[in-house]
């Protein structure tokens, strides 16, 4: 079996490493920005290819990991070069965090191409896409699901099938939402404590003992502490991320005043230069030194 | 050693039961609603005292437990009748949570009475009361810690000594301000994932094995789904305790958006008659059934 990856930025590039050591065949990478696809493909041997249609025409399975929905409609369904022309019986992994609707868009595209689509929503960071323990959430039909499964379980640790086209996407954009409110509510427990002189190390302990414990002060509340905001998650995608679950509950007609109120700070960081900072990053904009 | 316990609602009478249970001397019981404390007397048979003078007369350590900074300074300095009168060598253990000033105030007065203070903050719930499993962050004199621990050893399974008078309750305002906001941010992803059809016990999963996950999806993500707000915590007292967290950042100058949120939150809950729902019940701000 053939595999192609688009997007091949911290997440793809490790995937298409992760896959090539499990020994699949990585014919076709692809990058909107070329430099990146031909360095990786000089690592890994394989092949960056000039155009999307190149990469469908080399590969029977494409793995898609691009940046939002703009950037996935574009290479779904840009006229004049595309990743669904002469798809047929082609199926895309389709793992970015994108709006629920789009994979629903991309699906009925890639069904009239005769393609099929899934999409594997990724919880998890770029160490996991290295070791193919990333956690996937599936959405599509059962029969994309099953065709796809060799490869999701040389991704990930924890496959799930969510249910039907968006659902995936959903769970995904909740997920995020969630870990983005508690992260920027870590930021402002620290910071305070900082400001009230606490030790923020004896702070952390106490947190991970009571009711303030949470995933995100396992995984940031060190890094906010010691100000290390090297990149993992970036600013810039958690604002994304919490302005897609935005955008579901205006839909519903629900008030969101948390997650709102997050967004504005991972704006707030984007305005201020700080977006390519990890999300831990957002510490920052409590923490006086 | 006799023990007096001031306060005896849900958490100071659980408290009271526990010390009976490990052998203390309960001599006098008093709350600012006398039937209840005549009810606990009762149960226990101790006494309900009239007057704050009686309890520290009948008592060599007195718990107190009481609803917020008004009601503390009311029972250290109200002019007619005080906790301090005739308080020499008595040992006063303080578990509501309050200001941390307050905490500071009330060590002043107790140390010009002769008496030493303990601020012994509570970050557990009704039934660790009853078990004796009570998380206790101490501030105050080392030699009131070291007098209050065998007691405290009764009323908690883990007891941490945190520094000077107003520390702990630091601390725990901090604890209970992250504890909110992760709550506040749950109820919003289940409320925002209910109205999309989701399967709330499967969102629950999810949340819990990825960077959603935290402490309160585990006390309260199951109550929220069945709509169970059942008092253990409540509204009325989590909107308290961020707003005593947001007055000690606006004191040091820090804007604090996700607290603010979430106080808002809470207070609209009270506005909308649900103030005495467990904190859980801000789920019912965002699920439309």
């Amino acid at each position: 079996m053939n595999l192609g990856v688009v997007g091949v930025g911290r997440m793809g590039a490790n995937m298409a490493r992760r896959l090539q050591e499990k020994g699949f065949h990585l014919t076709a990478l692809y990058d909107a920005q070329r430099p990146v696809a031909t360095s990786l493909a000089q690592e890994l041997g394989s092949f960056a290819s000039q155009s999307l249609g190149e990469v469908t025409a080399a590969a029977d399975v494409v793995i898609t990991v691009v940046s939002d929905d703009a950037a996935m409609r574009e290479i779904f369904a840009a006229p004049n070069d595309n990743l669904l022309q002469n798809a047929k019986r082609k199926l895309f992994i389709n793992c970015a965090t994108i709006s629920p609707a789009v994979h629903v868009e991309v699906e009925q595209l890639a069904r009239a191409a005769g393609a099929q689509t899934l999409e594997a929503c990724m919880a998890s960071s770029i160490t996991q896409a290295r070791e193919g323990s990333l956690y996937l959430m599936c959405g599509g039909e059962k029969s994309a699901f099953e065709m796809a499964e060799p490869i999701l379980q040389a991704l990930g640790s924890q496959i799930r099938y969510i249910g039907k086209a968006g659902e995936a996407a959903k769970v995904k954009a909740l997920v995020n939402m969630v870990m983005n409110i508690n992260t920027a509510g870590l930021a402002e427990g620290l910071g305070l404590g900082e400001a009230l002189g606490l030790d923020l190390t004896m702070l952390r302990e106490v947190f991970s003992e009571t009711g303030a414990a949470s995933r995100v002060l396992q995984t940031d509340g060190e890094d906010m502490q010691n100000h290390d905001h090297a990149c993992f998650f970036s600013a810039a995608h958690a604002a994304k991320d919490s302005g897609i679950a935005l955008s579901l509950g205006e839909q519903e007609g629900l008030d969101l005043p948390l997650a709102r109120a997050t967004k504005a700070q991972y704006e707030k960081m984007i305005a201020q230069g700080l977006g390519d900072l990890d999300k831990s990053g957002i510490a920052q904009l409590t923490f006086r030194s």
